[in-house]
């Protein structure tokens, strides 16, 4: 089982290197509910390989602290009490070097099992706790994203910004009508909610080889866009009113120039660069504005052989609903995907922030139609 | 056009029908931002009559009231400015018998209108108002009711409580995986957003011929049905615990025998009845105990003709999202059904509170999960 | 006790007199949770005078109705539970027609009762009771101009409008410092917050004969009152800012003068006339602004026999506190005022709106600081 | 100037020696929009002297950052926008590291200026400023202790927690009624609310030699003290119920035995030990069972030469209202007290953890009468 536990060590390795520019004071603050401190991250992916793992298949494990399974579980009812996610940015200790303690006694235990023909149940947990760790790794930047925002001296992460570019096609994919296969059917590993392969009947569609720019949205905003009701949901448009929204996330005017915050600090917006930090709101306003729609996931998904994708997640008009034949898993890890169907559209694709290794076009990733904070995009349909 | 004159007519005389039982005082209340008053309703469907038909296609129209359109218009951006929505049952002027005036006057115009040959325009409009009035009707009733439930006197409306009965079959109805037709095709008046006729794959389900009773339902509770979040999408788990949620709504323990208020009274719950008042986290959660599932729309739209249905409204596990093809119209008719297809589920059906005539098989009725007010219940499918 | 007898008629027919121009339509809404709708006042009176007398002191008395308890009582815990107080527009059973039957029920009883040399106990709570009602007099017309004010048709109420007019003298009274007797030491009847009679030491001070005007408080909003921090308590600030308050309540610019709604409908803002509706806030931001500040309550009750007082309800700089010696009563009698006594400031004086046989300088009204809804003006010292 | 500058040297350092037990994560987290983090008290208490006195003292003066007047303003609106209170958690940079060299390079020059004959103006905005400091030496703790509080491992900050004995006298120190000097009169330091030295007469009192133990609360828990609405002011009862309060703050059972969180950790609650981290409305709900009540601020200050105090602070039954004569000091500094008139209570004496300097029996503290985390306590008057 080398490569599996080549694949843990360096999944493990990398959420450390994502964290080398940062400074102490970093791992701590918590700018959401929806967004969690570093420190958080560090823990709660060590505790899932503990508590779902080395807990019940290492002989004579011992936990590393106690108090951890109520300080890092994140949702699952089924594991007990925990702290509310409000207040993960209060929890000055264990320190970060604490946690860094515990992450090397996890991976040593973990090394330990893995170099000793693991079962298959150990094997598969394995896996989907490196997938957990790489999700992780994004939302580690995103989060770390939206809390440096709020710092009027726009800190510095390091030099990447993740954010991509593209070369203009102006092209529109034709797909003719007629029954589809969707989802996940192969050996590898995929999350339980791509499951369920199953036929979709898709009637005519087009969909846009670009996505859409900086500079197209920007169109979009002097069209009055934000302000005109009759291109918005009704939610969103009280989303707009209620948080006076008039732009993406992170975007300000600064001498009537468009600039944005990243990781990098404050830039200025580059017209040719792909949008993002947009919401659901916001991409289905824009989508109607330009008189198209968004596409639905099933379309994406015939789609995505054809197109290049992987810069921005690209927001479907799709619902987060399970598949015919979705189950709901046994146990603590039936509370990863399931439970969450309800209110949520599906993203497809994968940014420039998501990890290697951990996208494919089955995936189906899923938020609430306000959400911003992600790396998410448009891509047109008709 | 004898007959689109007699059917304004009937529908105009039903809504007054159903305030007959009312008191002065039971016109204005309005117990939540959406459950609005029946004076409102009165004016409101009235309104739409003036505004969409009256202003623009009879000659020499005088306005009944300038204020009305401020005081009457119920979420049209494109029509101006209006009351805020829970404000409603601040308006005590004009009274009840100014709005019957206005009910008199308008229908006294749309009466000149219709007598005289008129337009397609005005055909399809006079109908959509119908259409709309009726709709109205029904929330009437269920407004009504949710108000009265606040009186600790359990005010009698009259002697129907719009409740339902079955002969239990215990049968379920197979279909096998085919491209179906979804959607209106009729020459017949629908909305908009049944339009859009389509194709469409199902997988192998099956589909149960009863409705889930009032004692199916305590057994759930009475399996602590409400108390273990393992049956329960997360957001229903937390609706639950902010709202102190343990029943049905209207439901209450008396000497440990569960009673409901009616709109003939509190009463006891009847346990062979159909269960009502239950919102899509319930209806889920009680799916997921039962070890089964909600049917899709589109399940439920190709079962129709060999269920019996018009009970109660039937909650699917479908988001309510644009059929393809789906066009917003042109003006304010199009802000009646596209601008709300987020966040809302779709049920399907009808109620026994539901108007005559206002009910098929293609209808797409949608509230957001956490809807109890409505007459909604529950069919099973796997 | 023919007297007696004589007042509680009065009072009771007033009662009735002030509900003459509503329509059975406005007894009903509630506008806020601090504005009663005028049945509950109609019915809260009189349950007062049945929950504390009658029950109580009437052989054999029978409750007129035994929900009463529950939809009428206030505030009384020790009374038992009762409807939540935002919840009091939602009742619309029992009618209007009910509610009188009810008063003339108490009062026939109340006759019977006071007919016949009723005891010490009797007349004194039966003057608290017509103490009360009177109190509730005035809440009915300011709470029914709240609720009015939120309907754009401006309904007039009748003709009369409660603002007050005055000569302006431009004189400061001067008294010196001393020790000042303060509190109601008269046979007559006064609240229990108004006796503990004591001594208060006054250093020197000086009171304005006048009372701020519309156009005093003009100059105020055209000097940038509302916009510069510097004259406000940071509370204030908080409270301008999240309510978007620029203006005392009630009015707006039409076509850049200065309006108000009025019981009798909008009317050009007179500015000789008496400032009223404003906050504790407001009286204390004109005041700095002005070079001036508010008396306290013990200079105002010291200064009232040389000034003209009844016109608005003044704010004072004094927190609404126990005097020495207070006591509060046993039973339910004891809510009436101490256990508000926290976070109010105190108005002195009446306004015009005030019941006849209702003021005395040794009154001691008290709301919270944000409260515009009374008749409330400002007098200032130095 | 040798006094000045030493007491400023000493000010400074022992701020810093307050924060020698944390680690670095401590110095970030904010665990409530009152309780703001230690690198925030380290930068503000610094960015004051900065800003009061270099600024406009110092010739050539560099600030240290341009950014820090933002971050590190608290609540002066003359002296510009700042980041919203409740944000102050989310500020990792700068680094701690960075303020320890902010507060040096002030220090320095501070150094310079005091150590040159200063004027009387900077001695007296230093002397102020030391005062700030420590003001927020206390608060440092204070919030502190909630923010750890929040950590379900009761974080240790270090062998000391700053809860006071006492030997019981049960006597009771009786006044006469007179006329008595009150507020600050001596050269030396106080605050701007202590001046306006004054006449106030005081009715016959007597207060208690003793503070209240935890001992006499349990007997008032014990007695349903916290179940009982009619030990409550009315605002208090809400408080309790919306908040789940049903003991002081930090207090939790183990095993049916009062433990509490303190500064060295969880610890049994000793009976004979102070009361303390009781909102003024359980101060005023105890006093009122127990068939007392609370001292004015006046009558507590006429007393303070015979009792000891300095353990907790006291909860008065005074509101925070200006002295007759009070002045508001022109510019910034006129924000440091008077603004805050309103809605609050006086608190009199001292603390175990207020700074060593810092009281005198004129010091006039104020909260809102919900506030727990200070140490606050009971003495009784009669």
């Amino acid at each position: 089982m080398e490569n599996l536990l080549d694949a843990y060590t360096k999944t493990r390795n990398h959420t450390q290197t994502l964290c080398t520019p940062l400074q102490t004071e970093d791992f701590t603050p918590q700018s959401a509910a929806f967004a969690s401190p570093p420190k958080w991250h560090l823990a709660h992916t060590t505790w899932f390989f503990e508590e779902m793992i080395l807990k019940k298949h290492l002989d004579n494990y011992d936990v590393f602290d106690d108090s951890y399974g109520y300080l890092f579980n994140s949702y699952y009812n089924s594991l007990g009490d925990r702290i509310k996610r409000e207040h993960r940015g209060l929890i000055s200790r264990p320190s970060v070097d604490e946690i860094y303690r515990y992450r090397d006694y996890v991976d040593s235990k973990m090394n330990t099992l893995l170099s000793d023909s693991p079962s298959k149940v150990i094997r598969e947990l394995t896996i989907l706790g490196i997938n957990h760790e790489q999700q992780h790794q994004e939302l580690l930047l995103t989060d770390l994203k939206y809390t440096f925002s709020h710092n009027p001296t726009y800190p510095v992460y390091k030099d990447v910004n993740y954010l991509g570019t593209q070369s203009k096609t102006n092209e529109w994919l034709e797909f003719n009508a007629a029954i589809y296969k969707i989802g996940h059917t192969k050996d590898s590993f995929s999350y339980d909610n791509e499951l369920g392969a199953h036929r979709v009947f898709l009637e005519d569609f087009k969909i846009s080889k670009d996505l859409v720019t900086n500079g197209d949205f920007i169109a979009f905003i002097n069209a009055n866009g934000y302000k005109n009701p009759k291109y918005w949901l009704d939610d969103g448009w009280h989303w707009l009113q209620n948080n006076n929204i008039s732009s993406p996330l992170y975007w300000k005017l600064v001498n009537d120039n468009w600039h944005h915050y990243t990781l990098s600090g404050l830039q200025p917006v580059d017209l040719e660069a792909v949008l993002t930090h947009i919401s659901f709101y916001e991409a289905s306003a824009f989508a109607f504005w330009a008189g198209y729609r968004l596409p639905t996931e099933f379309e994406w998904e015939i789609a995505s052989s054809k197109i290049n994708w992987g810069t921005v997640w690209e927001w479907t008009n799709s619902a987060y609903l399970p598949y015919p034949n979705f189950k709901v898993a046994e146990g603590a890890v039936g509370e990863y995907n399931g439970k969450f169907m309800i209110n949520l559209m599906v993203l497809r694709g994968a940014s420039l922030a998501t990890s290697a290794n951990h996208s494919r076009f089955t995936y189906r990733n899923f938020f609430s139609p306000e959400t911003q904070w992600q790396f998410s995009g448009i891509r047109l349909a008709k």
